[in-house]
């Protein structure tokens, strides 16, 4: 079992509109609203590929209950700890003249020093109930959650036996990074911000050296780079570039290396399914979602590469 | 008793963000949740100047909860029915930088014909049971309520002896003005494209053909002209031309008009408290509050003229 931690798990709402005029009223033609946050879609890419997986973290409010609502009418297996503070929303505001999107995401919920520390507690009891095998962590902390909070959760998840994948960004990462977690997967400009480095392999080296054991970077364009702890550094990318909604594919792209963690795969098999997942993502109108089919279709078109220690193609 | 009809009761979210950039993705430094929809917006104006009102209309789901705790945090009466769709929501997307103020409205839950059927009958019996002297009908429709929805709620309202208003625009406002209500209170877009005259005096006596007995019309601006049935045509304006927030000053001056119907005041009277009712609500930030002090220090300088039946000053 792979469980999905998302603190700041959120009611994704679209409002289709005409066309966006700033300072103006705007009629909403169709409003749709789905349970988000990265953890939830993480789970859910997992469950469209049949491998099983649960979502937790820190629900409240009446939004916390329409987002377990929808978990459960979408069939997703869920084990939310609860805070007093409502669940954010995100508005994403998709105009139907050009189909570009303006995003509005709400702060979220404060999280009081007992509702994190029940919350840890809470998870260490799930990690042995469920035998989760991998702890994924994702998303944004929402307020009154201490910097260390990944950090926390890694030593939690390693004590129960459980291996860890971290996508966050900032100071979480950072702190994240110290507590030696399985895997971290920032994109490029999430590893710029943390480390200061604008090369790729010399960023992932740099989060290598804050802890982490293993470094994958998703570069855009469904490329991928990894510097694992024990090969030469891989990289893999999808031959033909795909167009479509990027919303989701860096969480598809987690999903695969949970999966892949939990299997036990080897890192080309690992790299190929996270170039493949994450493209499959691409596909969907909406993140938390791939087609089996689009995953299968897809994966022989990946293309490997191993690097020497520079970073450079061999 | 004054009733206040809100067919399509909103819950008003305000999000405050930096500044509005399309297509980008905005953090929402506050939100703040908020009853609104107009007839509940005069009720609430009623209410800061203690006249006795009660809202009602119909409302749904987990929104239409969050308005009636809203309506009870703030000691507004209310006497909704029930709709099996969720009321909607506004979002109100102020930037910070210019407050500059972007919407978008939620088109509102369907209704059924028996839902519609079932609040026609329970209006009739809420008139009855808190004795409502008048009715005010404000505000849009929503999607499976008839055209002539306001003419039916005119109909029971005249039926059970109490007096009625109308603000509304479009067909739903030729329709109410054909149940020959008391008063119809269009500003001058709506009376425009409501008669297709621009002229206020003639738009305002093309309602009183279709069957209105007095006509108010806003003027923006604090300007007000009424074309009541016994009298000759009258304006009102302050003297001073205010700056603020001019979201609910229409709302305001329904509210003024409402009490003036209960209260049995003479036009002028009327008149006077509508301009000074909605120039005291351009100075609050949120719309359906005015001070009574506002409405005390602006009411000395509204200034009337009789104008003569072609509508000039006399």
């Amino acid at each position: 079992m792979i469980l999905t931690v998302t603190l700041n798990a959120a009611l994704d709402v679209t409002y289709e509109i005409d066309a966006l005029v700033p300072h103006c009223s705007h009629r909403v033609r169709t409003v749709r609203e789905r349970a988000g946050g990265k953890g939830v879609n993480v789970a859910s890419v997992l469950g469209c590929l049949g491998v099983p997986a649960m979502a937790t973290g820190l629900l409240g409010g009446r939004t916390g209950a329409q987002i377990t609502g929808d978990l459960d009418a979408r069939g997703l297996a869920h084990a939310f700890s609860t805070c007093a503070g409502a669940s954010r929303r995100t508005v994403t505001v998709v105009s139907i003249a050009d189909g570009d999107a303006t995003i509005f995401n709400e702060p979220g919920p404060p999280v009081t020093p007992g509702e994190w520390s029940a919350f840890v507690e809470d998870l260490a009891g799930l990690i042995l109930r469920v035998s989760a095998t991998v702890v994924v962590l994702s998303g944004s902390l929402p307020r009154g959650v201490p910097d260390d909070a990944y950090a926390q959760l890694i030593v939690v998840a390693q004590a129960a036996g459980a291996r860890t994948i971290v996508d966050a960004e900032g100071i979480p990462l950072r702190c994240a990074a110290a507590a030696h977690p399985d895997v971290v997967k920032p994109n490029l400009a999430e590893l710029t911000a943390a480390t200061g480095e604008t090369d790729p392999v010399a960023g992932a080296a740099a989060l290598r050296g804050l802890g982490a054991l293993d470094v994958v970077v998703s570069l855009g364009g469904g490329g991928v780079l990894a510097l694992p702890r024990d090969c030469r550094p891989l990289s893999a990318r999808l031959r033909a570039r795909l167009s479509g909604n990027p919303t989701g594919a860096g969480d598809a792209m987690v999903a695969a290396l949970a999966a892949g963690l939990a299997t036990g795969h080897d890192w080309p098999t690992m790299l190929a399914d996270a170039v493949a997942w994450s493209a499959a993502a691409v596909l969907q109108p909406l993140a938390g979602a791939v087609d089996p089919a689009d995953v299968a279709r897809l994966a022989p078109d990946v293309e490997m590469e191993e690097r020497d220690d520079a970073g450079q193609a061999r």
